[in-house]
């Protein structure tokens, strides 16, 4: 196969949207999840990211960034004002509607009226879930780091409460999201269905990996 | 659909194994990349990474949580001695071998030579790309941030030379990385091929998204 090349100088030269698109492409594939948050009035908002990653298990910490510039700026400021934010898996059935969560709505206007996705509540967690996504967890905030290199935001938070069905979790923890219906996202719009090659064996120098049997084989 | 319930209290008694396969699960879809390196001999280095995340477009930054306990301890050493790396995705043709670099091997032994992945190299950049992935790229190492909360290693590298069929950038800059085979990993050990739903346009407040039109309609 033919590899273009291409170099600093190529990519300076790249208009800005254009630029935006190529390198958004480059980490490869993105989760999609849905911030909720309330600002100090009980105004409830909505951002989709696909900027959230593992961290750490122990404790259990995700981290997020956001980018002060776009459009989840009610997003930082309620998480910091409230410490406290939920993280909604998207799935096929509401990725439209988490898409729509981006545009640039005016302030005191909840993201959740606007697509048409319900909020719903549990007792001693500020934050609202999204009712159609079928994995969904809260966070207490524990660091917010501005990356000094461009600007952005790290968001650090513990899970702190977590739901989704119990059938989704196998024998060893890993939880199936694919049969949860959560999607991916790559590039800035592009949204993707997953489809199954299977688990592996942890890896070990003397033997290759093994196609592991889990509980739906 | 009924949901299980997960406290901080029902975090912490699970199991370490089982712990770090759940929380693991909950990020969502996450990135497939080998992270080719050297070290000051010129022996290479290969590890599967699913931390590797968009930070910026301009400059062209890229994100890697590395954890100092597990596997890629070499890989750390070397970008930090050599300030130079690439990143790979993994593709469906090359995900055993892929899964197989995170094997401990013993130091200066190579896992290119181990999984059976080609290494290959351009003039200028001391890291070795991999033969066998189709979207390639290297990166000058701009900080490594220790993140005190747990103890990872927060990696932030400049993309500096980018390798990819041309036929995959679409006429706005997406690269399209479904057509080049790339895959998904979720949790600790699961692979995932996709299949795309759709580019959306960008959200406005007053209209609903729709689908792109793509190069490829």
């Amino acid at each position: 196969m033919t590899l273009k090349q291409i170099d600093s100088t190529d990519i300076n030269a790249m208009e800005q949207r254009f630029r935006a698109h190529f390198i958004n492409s480059l980490s490869g594939f993105k989760s999609a999840n849905l911030v909720g948050t309330v600002d100090a009035n009980g105004v409830s908002n909505l951002a989709i990211v696909s900027s959230v990653f593992h961290l750490g298990a122990t404790p259990p910490l995700v981290g997020l960034i956001i980018r002060p510039d776009t459009v989840p700026r009610g997003t930082l400021a309620n998480i910091q004002s409230t410490e406290c934010y939920t993280l909604n898996h998207v799935n096929s059935a509401i990725w439209q509607q988490a898409h729509q969560s981006s545009a640039r709505y005016a302030t005191g206007v909840s993201e959740f009226k606007q697509t048409g996705l319900s909020e719903t509540y549990v007792e001693g967690i500020c934050a609202p879930f999204v009712e159609q996504s079928h994995l969904r967890y809260a966070l207490k905030l524990r660091e917010v780091q501005p990356l000094a290199i461009n600007g952005t935001i790290l968001v650090i938070g513990e899970v702190i409460h977590i739901q989704l069905p119990h059938t989704a979790i196998q024998q060893d923890g890993y939880i199936d999201i694919e049969s949860l219906d959560t999607i991916t996202i790559s590039g800035l719009d592009s949204y993707h269905r997953t489809q199954s090659m299977g688990r592996l064996t942890y890896a070990k120098p003397d033997k290759l990996p093994q196609l592991l049997q889990t509980d739906s084989d």
